[in-house]
């Protein structure tokens, strides 16, 4: 199939919709701004592996972050070319397909793990089907110093930045931030998405891509946090994981394990340390 | 594996951990409530299905509400039998496994589908792996005049009774809830899980099975509303969903092509429509 140049351009990321907004017993019609979200099927190497619910922006960064963070390759280099194709027209539904093109070892190894998954499985843990396949050991993240580093107020900083990265949000009042901040807590990357878990991924592959040391550095999620957030920050390095909402038992106990400080209900004036790291 | 009568029993939904809390520069050692997370494995007639990151209460509603939601079976007389395990002792991480058996004309039609779908499928969509495989066009719920009976006021009052139902979220701060509303908005049931679609899985389990009309209330979400959700409550009939966050593209497309109210930024006082419905 061959794409037109218009294919490789991000969506806006929000559509409007005419809507009804009610208040104290009167209704108004107008215009509403929603997150879009779409279907994203990744291929590797002509195999369609997976359809994520996702909005259609910066799809090359989400491609290589979900398949490093979900350890399909190692390292960037592993991924030797990305094609990201809209469909919007003459669909029943508008959606994206990421084609990647990966090393010969990395296909083989995802080719032997899809041959002895045989049969559909489910959901949940990225396609787990049994409890015995559950990755309940996450990498260790080297410790490079990076948390002695870091300034007290990293976190302040991080949480009074944030909003100013939330665009999206503003408009939709519904989508998820992954920011990327230094020991001071400054942002210098910022991703939205209407998947916690993708706007993660884009931040990821954005470093994979940009060559950014993930070891040096933090991640600083609008959502709260679960047990696929740290795991997929355990996969890269990533020394601390700091969340505005809540974390769950398995997100702290995961941490752990692996070595990641994990802060929650982060604000400007307050967090609380859940324990992990050095 | 025989169980001992203490793996029946539902975990309380939330532990203790001993965390530092940070406010104003000064830190104090304390404990902190945290919603539990586990995996629990899906397993139909002996084969592993799935395995979902949830928390472990209510398992049993919520296995039936997967399994229709997901249309593994078609009605709860399709399921013949249910047993749920907990796996505390002796694991690395505790677990809970629950085993249904379906009647054999669902169970030939979920092997048939795994064998259609060799290999290894992803995450997102519920294990889809390629677009073809995507189901977007929902059942068109039933127009059983409910939308007209419903109260002006309901979606007031179902958003004022809702706190009241969130013990879980009230002790962890970070939990979502499902729950099901009659005409005046009245909450007769909620369940409260780590994950959205979990919650209401266990909502939609417990209506099957009570035997409560799924076309005759509405479900009133503590989330933002996804494809997904709203693609669970078109499977079971249920005329509108109501969410407290905002909506996505596809939850609103997909809500008009299913009939389905879609109503967001549900407060006390207000509310948004997106279409969808009588």
């Amino acid at each position: 199939m061959l794409n037109d140049p218009l294919d490789g351009l991000d969506e806006r990321g929000v559509i409007e919709q005419k809507v009804r907004r009610h208040r104290d017993g009167a209704m108004e019609a107008t215009v509403d701004q929603v997150g879009q979200e779409w279907p994203v099927a990744l291929v590797f190497n002509g195999i369609s592996h997976a359809v994520m619910m996702c909005t259609p922006r910066e799809l090359e960064a989400f491609a290589v972050g979900f398949a490093i963070s979900e350890g399909i390759v190692e390292r960037g280099s592993d991924i030797r070319d990305i094609e990201v194709a809209f469909h919007r027209d003459g669909v029943a539904m508008p959606y994206a397909q990421v084609e990647l093109t990966i090393v010969q070892q990395a296909f083989v190894a995802l080719k032997d793990r899809r041959r002895a998954l045989a049969g559909r499985t489910g959901c949940g843990v990225c396609g787990i089907e049994s409890i015995d396949l559950l990755d309940l050991a996450p990498e260790q993240v080297p410790n490079t110093g990076f948390l002695e580093r870091l300034s007290p107020d990293a976190i302040a900083r991080a949480a009074h930045e944030l909003p100013s990265h939330q665009s999206l949000t503003r408009m939709t009042g519904g989508l998820h931030a992954a920011a990327w901040c230094d020991a001071e807590g400054a942002i210098s990357l910022a991703f939205e998405d209407v998947g916690r878990h993708n706007a993660l991924d884009k931040l990821i592959g954005r470093l994979v891509l940009d060559r950014v040391d993930a070891t040096n550095g933090f991640v600083f999620l609008s959502s709260r946090a679960s047990y696929e957030l740290v795991r997929k920050a355990a996969r890269v390095g990533i020394p601390m994981v700091a969340t505005i909402s809540a974390p769950s038992s398995l997100a702290i106990a995961i941490a752990r394990q692996a070595g990641i400080r994990l802060v929650s209900f982060c604000r400007e004036t307050s967090y609380v340390e859940y324990g992990g790291g050095a």
